[in-house]
């Protein structure tokens, strides 16, 4: 604590990132990065880019990269939102639609970058446990509220709520913004994006780090009727113009475009996390049923926190949580084939 | 208004950024961003990290930037911050730094973007007027204040202190922060770095965006003793885990290790200042004395918005800002020898 600081400063609980390590012949299935590169048209609209015009600002409307998105989730381009990844773009929600005299709701297993927003925002929260199948209820959630939002699919369960779900707590709070955090919902979840025209107080949020190999870009975006977005750009053109550099900008709208490489890479996913599931519950995991590009996973009689341990010292990473309930859990991303088979491997020789 | 609004949202002032239209045959010399490209080294870099990589998360710690960063301005890379742009760093600085009890102070003419930042964390400030001949004068400072923040040189004035005066307002506040603006010091003002680190309350804010040729990849940085850069870190870890993409920590990597690209350029570009400075005396302008890189300049007898106006008829855009004591003054970007020579002879269409 220094006297220069402001109040806020020490109250704040920054978020951990997964870690980046330098480990030579790593298997990196812990922060849910996709395991395939972007598209190769996406490299080359970087490098068309990378010229002379470096030197001006980027568009801070990144008015080419709102048509793309909305011609892809046919929505108009006013009701896109675009941030600096997705982490910036819930940022700007929590200060803007999520803070009012009623309590904030939000699973008690989840982002754990909420609290941290909350705490950021001094956002009033309550959390509501999942259920002993760690699911979302969404009739737990039928209580005065200032604001819900809940990843879907969760994380890091990778569970989904099917989309009647979504559509009745939106309906059971129609004066409270419902934020439902879609940045896993291309692995296999139901998206609440055609909610947006018949609900007001729906926002969907969405990023090109997982299904769309740009993590590196940072780029994410948010889509909801108009006076949720003015609400967003109001806070944005508050804190900082042009959170999109030129780069990211053309690479995402290149990415946009390319429809059939996207498929393809998000099939063959799907398919090695039906493999992987398979593999570990072969060797007595319980593994919840995951609609995203992880899977969490236990083994009864384990630590996660041991498991873990014993996975980087064979120089494959995985997330561990040390947090009530699911401290035994391993958040597991899906890699390429070869990758999934070192992890069962480095599992079989723990065992 | 909307219901779904938080509290905040109405009370914010959003910042306008200078336009970027897209005119035939333009003539931009109103965002101040430099009339050259960056060095090709930086290009160079750019191609060599446009690969499946872009995966990957970004460094969130940005090690390698903080590093060169350092290096260059013999500093550690603790005492080295970054944020996407100098807007986000300076987002950050205001909302740890210069929220206290007491009145943050700043020049009534100075960047736009201040009065904003104050208005979203809610921060009291008083303005203290530029003398007559638009200087800051650091006696005027010598007032109970919770903290202090000003570009040097200044915006859009470009008239710079020099380093005696800043050293003198630190001493002055030995328990406040000083927090000093340096977008544009690189083209002929004095660094207040070298006092960081025998003044625990100094913190300076650079930028990529101006003298280093890359305001479309959004890097800036502050430097500062640890308490203050750890302030900073704990707010972007509370916001934003990785708001500098993969790119643009190369880019700048790079730029820094070009300095002879840097340095030719710069000096370049202070001679094209004082070229434009003569012509535009020659005309009858009343020109600021700038170390910037732009000139802040009226014609007396002519309105300034109606000459801004005129000029953007000839495909000429410059700033002008709509406020007390500088309507009737244009702030001209400094551009290459032809974009000078074009805005002159537009200026002599004109008058």
């Amino acid at each position: 604590m220094s006297k220069f600081w402001s109040p806020i400063v020490a109250s704040l609980e920054p978020y951990v990132a997964g870690e980046q390590p330098a480990i030579a012949n790593l298997v990196k299935l812990n922060t849910n990065e996709n395991p395939w590169g972007p598209s190769p048209q996406v490299l080359e609209a970087i490098h068309a880019a990378t010229n002379d015009d470096l030197r001006r600002y980027p568009d801070p409307s990144a008015k080419a990269l709102k048509e793309a998105i909305a011609r892809y989730h046919d929505v108009t381009p006013e009701q896109v939102f675009v941030g600096n990844g997705s982490d910036e773009v819930l940022a700007f929600i929590f200060a803007s639609l999520l803070k009012h005299d009623a309590p904030l709701l939000y699973p008690d297993i989840t982002y754990s970058f909420y609290p941290t927003y909350s705490r950021l925002f001094d956002i009033e929260t309550r959390t509501i446990p999942l259920d002993a199948d760690y699911r979302i209820r969404p009739e737990d959630y039928d209580s005065p509220c200032g604001a819900i939002i809940l990843p879907n699919p969760n994380a890091p369960t990778g569970i989904g709520l099917p989309l009647g779900d979504i559509e009745r707590l939106a309906s059971a709070h129609p004066d409270q913004v419902v934020a439902v955090d879609e940045a896993y919902v291309d692995f296999g979840g139901a998206t609440a994006i055609p909610l947006v025209a018949t609900n007001e107080n729906v926002i969907v949020i969405r990023t090109f780090s997982k299904s769309r190999s740009l993590a590196g870009l940072r780029v994410g975006y948010a889509i909801a009727q108009r006076p949720l977005i003015e609400a967003l750009e109001r806070m944005k053109d508050s804190f900082n113009s042009y959170p999109l550099d030129r780069i990211a900008q053309v690479a995402a709208v290149a990415s946009i475009e390319d429809d059939a490489w996207f498929t393809a890479r998000r099939d063959e996913l799907i398919e090695n996390r039906r493999r992987l599931t398979v593999e570990l519950e072969n060797r007595g995991f319980v593994v919840l049923p995951s609609q995203a590009n992880f899977i969490f996973a236990r083994k009864p009689g384990f630590e996660g926190k041991a498991l873990a341990a014993a996975l980087r010292e064979r120089a494959v990473l995985v997330r561990h949580f040390g947090k009530p309930r699911i401290a035994d859990f391993l958040r597991i991303s899906i890699g390429t084939e070869a990758e999934c088979r070192r992890l069962v491997e480095a599992l079989d020789d723990i065992l």
